[in-house]
């Protein structure tokens, strides 16, 4: 048997033909049974021993594929299904899970195969006997029945009742279900979900519909084995859990069957294709959408016309529009103070403030509304603009709005496709108006400008890639990029779809690359000293140059601001207006070299995985060098991409992989070991707590003529947030009200004008909280559970090392 | 042209083939002239232009061959030389330096061929016309003579006179000489050398006399390159260094010519072997004797019969008898205070002091002076003794003696001769009485146990080996080892010898091994997680098992002792004696691990390259870890093994490869990181400065139940040392009296007790001597001569950066 874990695919690894699954392999909890994994393995180690009574749906070998998202559990309960059908029957088994790469909301597939005789059948599932389709948009979005089997089952999470199912059904499929005489099933799994509580988990409810329908196993031994492994996979999590899971099985018992109309048949109908509303671009059509349907293996070389050195166009998600969301912000404008807070927050870059003219108010869509702007903005109505189909609905943005009565509410999106259009208005024909206000100036300011990051394949509230988005909107125009593998570049560049795109004025954005854990920084350092020695070069050559007036004048100017980022932008505008004119050698060099005129950022981007541990010593090499460059370490205490391993990152008491009676070691001070060179800026931020030192932080760490690293506490899913990742803002707040994580900067500039270059931005903390944050997260309490006696310890000591190393930052604050 | 550098081989990497040379490229540093790197190349593209008036030697192409000292300057003369025949004639040139893999003083053959026709010979020289043999001592050591043309020409470097050289020669060098018609000459090179002031360099003189015999350029174009060379090669080490090469070159005229008797034909005369006085094991005469005079290559697969996993035995230096030194101390009892510094701070562990009881001193050999002991061992009588063939002659010994009238003195080797076999009377009848005064109490007490790391191939007055070996005089009976590639695997371990050896009294010695740059921390870390968990299954066994009587008992004071050093290894006996009679599988069972009994002492060695630069991500990662595991870094402020490039561990202003123009950044400060994690223990040493708070600072990193890092200063002959290498000890005494480097302790148990766990051992700094330490190193003072404006500013910045680092400490010491 091959069960399937996660495993993320970088852009770098990503081949169209890749793209549409990827395999893993991962050891059974099971081993006595012989499950063993490996391709040859699965196909001959499971005879399990004979068992009475059992009712098989067919002869032969039964295949299935069930359509989920990465995040509402189909997988979790595929693996569950075929551990029960391998363990209370003696059939072989068999399953592969595949998935795209967006980080969760993602696409997945699961083929699960069993029969009485040995499968040899180490490929998809092409013919499947059972489809399940847990996402009810996904029947617009991929051709589930491709390859059905005759006489087959469907069966489909349906929101909609039968009759309006029907109508939604493409033609396509209608044609398919009556030719093949599908047996076709609904259920309302989303709204069963919801009102147990399990959100937009429907796995186990579909489970039970798939037993119920499919009638392995008998239905009563099928709830027994589910009850059971509810258990196993959610003990940890609490009773309400499991209760809310031993509800769903019931609950899916409740289908329906629709009559398939015999005249379906007779339906003329082109296959399948993704349905789109709006002209896109011919990538987006002949490219990114075939592979996001699943169906990149079967683009010809020749689409790739054009495009044979790899290159992929960026700034594509905006044409993904996912729809991901159950629920989504709803602008209140009235109760709108316009601090942007909101949008600052956002993981997605789905919620934006917009500054329109009146001429832009007039040509909105009917039912826009605006308030007056305020202060700087007062000339122009004011609108914060949620793209509905690109929000994930984490529900940060309207968590952290301050004003007095929300100006954000939750709203299902259905209730708000109005807005769709209206994205639309906003984002290409009000644009955005940086220039009213200066955007380095303050966080409400900064929103102005564009993300040049924005609707990545990040989980719902991730509390990454806030601050990616903020940098971006910074620097973006002029920022060069080294990412280092994780997270961070699985979502930044999942082919066909990069988040990273251009500014609608300048059509400049971030130059991104990513490479290895382990050499990451140096990649980076690479970049860093190829840009300054380009540039060194220009100078070289200006000095040399013999002009006059106009051109000499010009290079001046570029000569004395080339290091200083607003000013090289003027500078270098006109030196190449200056001498583009000139018949002579070093013009023509200097043209050739114009992309390196104006002053670039260097940013190093990576997890803590990456920085604590496999590329530390090269992210030591990098800052020890004195080089203008940048980093921002995303710290989630562990390594998020791969499934959350314990890292030099994670504290004493968490619970992570390869620490699972909880960690015995202190978290690594990876800041205050960058501050022992004395000539390297340092930061430790966590956006949630504040925004605005965060912003002090990167502005500062860009400033900085040498290198600067900056340590962001970002809460993950790996965290197992109580509060849901709706709060992963909220949760930053916390933790550094109880220091669990402590906010600081360390800015070498301060110790040559005399100052103590060390401030330490967190407040006194309030101790009483440290151990109500501990049980927020999963990850904690779920040592409680397993090893209470050893809970009780690791917590103690958690507590005392924040405390130990607290009065290490205020000693150092005194110094 | 294939020219070379050092390169040094692990004994790992090293294969009785392999031994006999190493040949490595280097890159002209003449491009222009088509000097290129690479077996093929060399033969091809050195068609330098037509000349006139060229004397030439031999017709065909004339083979030279040039046994040297690694330290006495033939590879650079040699290196010269094919140069200068390069560049002044049209005459293709080829050139091949094989090296032992001794650190310095150890064996060079310079192979040299230049000619009219290309020359296609990519193997050694072995018809040499010419044979050069700069070492007098050779003669007995090596064949040198071997393979020699019929009248080719033999030039000695003899320190005796015409007739007693004739004495001295072997038989089968006499019968070769008259047989084949040599032309034999001698210089004295040695007493020239030393009149000049240019120590035991004789290779000036030598490469003169050279260019005189074998007249391949004029003399006075020779005369004149040469003197181009030596300003080129030792221009940056001043004008003095450059006067004296120049008289070197004038006295290269004094060679004189021994006519051969025509009655040494009939000689009855074997062929060349080593020749020995004492019996030895059969392992050196049979497989490292014949690989020390470089005929490894020789040995048939047979020799190495019993032994065909590769193990050597260890504790073979002391066969070796390199006596390479010029002077060596000689002991003068009546001054002598007994404090047994010099021998602490001996590199080779060839002066080492004695207890002798009564029947001892009357056996001893005649003239051997004894003194009567004092406090503790005032019932002995005291020696102490110098194993004059062991030691290098550095001088430190004598340097360090802190008595009112020094107790030792530098005397010719020639002079000390009979020392030889009081030594091995000392060391194998008298042996070690460490018994008499409790060893871990005081340095003075160590330095009677038994070092078990002796007589190396590391450099004459290296700084490192005295760490190393005060660490095995201390726990070298229950020590293992992981070694990083570097010097001190090479002089750790240099195939045939190994200094590393076992107690006379339990035959129990270090265990050690070679691991690469990248892995070393990991590899020490392996072998610490191994022996913990073969020590908790002995736990576990012995708490299972049912024994009563002596068994039970020895068992819970074997459970009770574990983890205490010498405890374990009383409680190990005890167990041991009564369980081996018990018929009873846990017994067997413990029995069969009870080489895992006594606690081990696992530590980690490496220099500055490793574990600031390409181990530092495995030196954090053990050091986070918590295990119990200890780590010395021999701090030289460069890769010593490589040739001395820059690492992160070199200071602002210093002068190494890849690093010409002085290092720019500040040196890392590895101690300070390691100081984050609280839960370290970390000491900063010199030796010289403090020799007992090394002696402190080891102990306490060994009794530290958790994570050990030391960081010890090194001064190496990367550093050029203006006093020489005999002062490194008193170097070292500088760099903490100014600062340049700061002795502290940092203890995590001071902490648990309330304490501050820094403790700041180096006094308040004189600054003014900081810059005069600057100039006693040719690593400094080259800047000031190359770019003394960037020295200035270079130099103002150490200092600087010495005081902020400083203060940081006493800040850390008042936390």
């Amino acid at each position: 048997m091959i069960i399937g874990g996660r495993y993320g695919l970088s852009s770098k690894d990503t081949t169209p033909a890749m793209m549409i699954s990827v395999y893993e392999n991962l050891a059974s909890d099971n081993p006595k049974k012989g499950f063993t994994v490996g391709i040859e393995d699965y196909v001959t180690n499971l005879s399990l021993p004979a068992k009475e009574n059992v009712s098989i749906l067919c002869k032969g070998t039964f295949e299935g594929k069930f359509y989920g998202l990465g995040s509402d559990g189909t997988v979790g309960a595929n693996k569950n299904s075929i551990k029960i059908i391998g363990e209370t029957t003696d059939k072989y088994c068999q399953a592969y899970f595949a998935y795209d790469s967006k980080k969760s909301g993602g696409f997945t597939a699961s083929h699960l195969r069993f029969g009485d005789k040995q499968i040899r059948a180490p490929y998809l599932v092409t013919t499947p006997d059972f489809v399940a389709c847990h996402v009810p948009a996904y029947i617009d979005q991929y051709d589930v029945l491709e390859g059905i089997k005759e006489n087959g089952s469907f069966l489909l999470n349906s929101i909609w009742d039968v009759e309006e199912t029907k109508k939604r059904l493409p033609d396509h499929m209608k044609k398919t279900l009556a030719q093949k005489n599908i047996k076709f099933y609904i259920i309302n799994a989303t709204k069963i979900a919801e009102e147990i509580g399990l959100g937009n988990r429907t796995n186990t409810i579909m489970q039970s519909a798939f037993f119920k329908i499919a009638y392995v196993i008998p239905c009563d031994l099928a709830v027994e084995q589910m009850k059971k492994m509810i258990v196993k996979s959610f003990g940890r999590k609490g009773e309400d859990v499991v209760n809310m899971n031993y509800k769903a099985v019931a609950a899916g018992g409740d289908i329906t069957k629709v009559d398939i109309p015999a005249e379906w048949k007779d339906i003329n109908a082109d296959g399948f294709k993704v349905v789109r509303n709006r002209e896109v671009p011919e990538f987006i059509s002949s490219v990114a959408d075939v592979m996001n349907s699943q169906n990149g293996e079967k683009l010809p070389v020749s689409t790739f016309d054009g495009r044979e050195d790899g290159t992929f166009p960026n700034g594509t998600t905006k044409y993904e529009k996912r729809g991901v969301a159950v629920n989504v912000p709803e602008w209140i404008p009235e109760n709108c103070i316009q601090c942007n807070q909101c949008a600052y927050v956002c993981p997605h870059a789905a919620i934006r403030p917009f500054l329109l003219t009146d001429d832009e108010v007039k040509n909105a869509p009917e039912g826009t509304t605006t308030i007056k702007g305020i202060g700087g903005t007062k000339e122009y109505q004011f609108r914060m603009q949620v793209s509905v189909l690109d929000c994930t609905g984490c529900g940060n943005c309207a968590d952290v709005c301050p004003a007095k009565t929300k100006a954000l509410e939750m709203k299902p999106l259905g209730s708000q496709m109005e807005e769709v259009d209206r994205w639309y208005y906003m984002d290409e024909k009000v644009g955005y108006k940086d220039e009213i206000l200066p955007k380095e100036k303050t966080v409400k300011n900064s929103q102005f400008a564009q993300p040049l990051f924005e609707f990545s394949g990040a989980c719902a509230g991730c509390g990454e890639t806030p601050y990616i988005k903020a940098l971006t909107q910074l620097f973006g125009e002029r920022m060069l990029i080294a990412n280092a593998t994780g997270c961070s570049s699985i979502y930044g560049g999942s082919a066909p779809a990069t988040p990273y795109c251009q500014s609608y004025k300048s059509n400049k954005g971030p130059a991104w690359a990513n490479s290895l854990f382990e050499d990451n920084a140096e990649y980076g350092f690479g970049m860093a000293v190829g840009v300054e020695k380009m540039r060194e070069k220009i100078a070289l050559l200006l000095n040399e140059a013999k002009w006059s007036g106009e051109a000499a004048e010009a290079a001046k100017e570029w000569l004395d601001n080339m290091h200083v980022a607003e000013a090289s932008e003027k500078a270098s505008e006109r030196l190449i207006n200056a001498i583009s004119g000139l018949n002579d050698d070093i013009a023509k060099e200097v043209l050739a070299k114009k992309h390196y005129l104006i002053k670039k950022y260097v940013w190093v981007f990576g997890g803590d995985g990456w920085a604590y541990d496999i590329g530390y010593g090269g992210v030591d090499h990098v800052i020890a060098s004195g080089k203008d460059i940048n980093i921002i370490v995303m710290d989630t205490e562990v390594y998020s991409n791969t499934g959350g391993q314990a890292s030099k990152a994670t504290p004493v008491g968490a619970v992570a992989k390869f620490a699972a009676a909880g960690m015995r070691t202190r978290k690594k001070d990876l800041g205050a070991m960058a501050m022992t060179y004395g000539y390297v800026y340092v930061a430790q931020v966590a956006m949630g707590a504040s925004q605005n030192q965060y912003f002090k932080a990167i502005k500062e760490a860009e400033a900085y003529p040498g290198p600067s690293l900056i340590i962001a506490y970002a809460p993950c899913i790996n965290h197992g947030l109580r509060a849901g990742m709706g709060k992963t803002q909220l949760e930053e707040k916390l933790a550094v009200e109880c220091v669990y994580w402590a906010n600081y900067r360390y800015n070498p500039l301060l110790e040559k004008e005399g100052k103590n270059p060390f401030t330490l931005d967190s407040k006194e903390p309030d101790w009483s909280k440290f151990q109500d944050f501990l049980n927020g997260e999963v990850r904690y309490t779920s040592l409680m559970k397993e090893f209470p006696e050893d809970a009780k310890v690791l917590f103690k000591l958690a507590e005392e090392n924040a405390q130990w190393r607290y009065n290490y930052y205020k000693k150092l604050a005194n110094m």
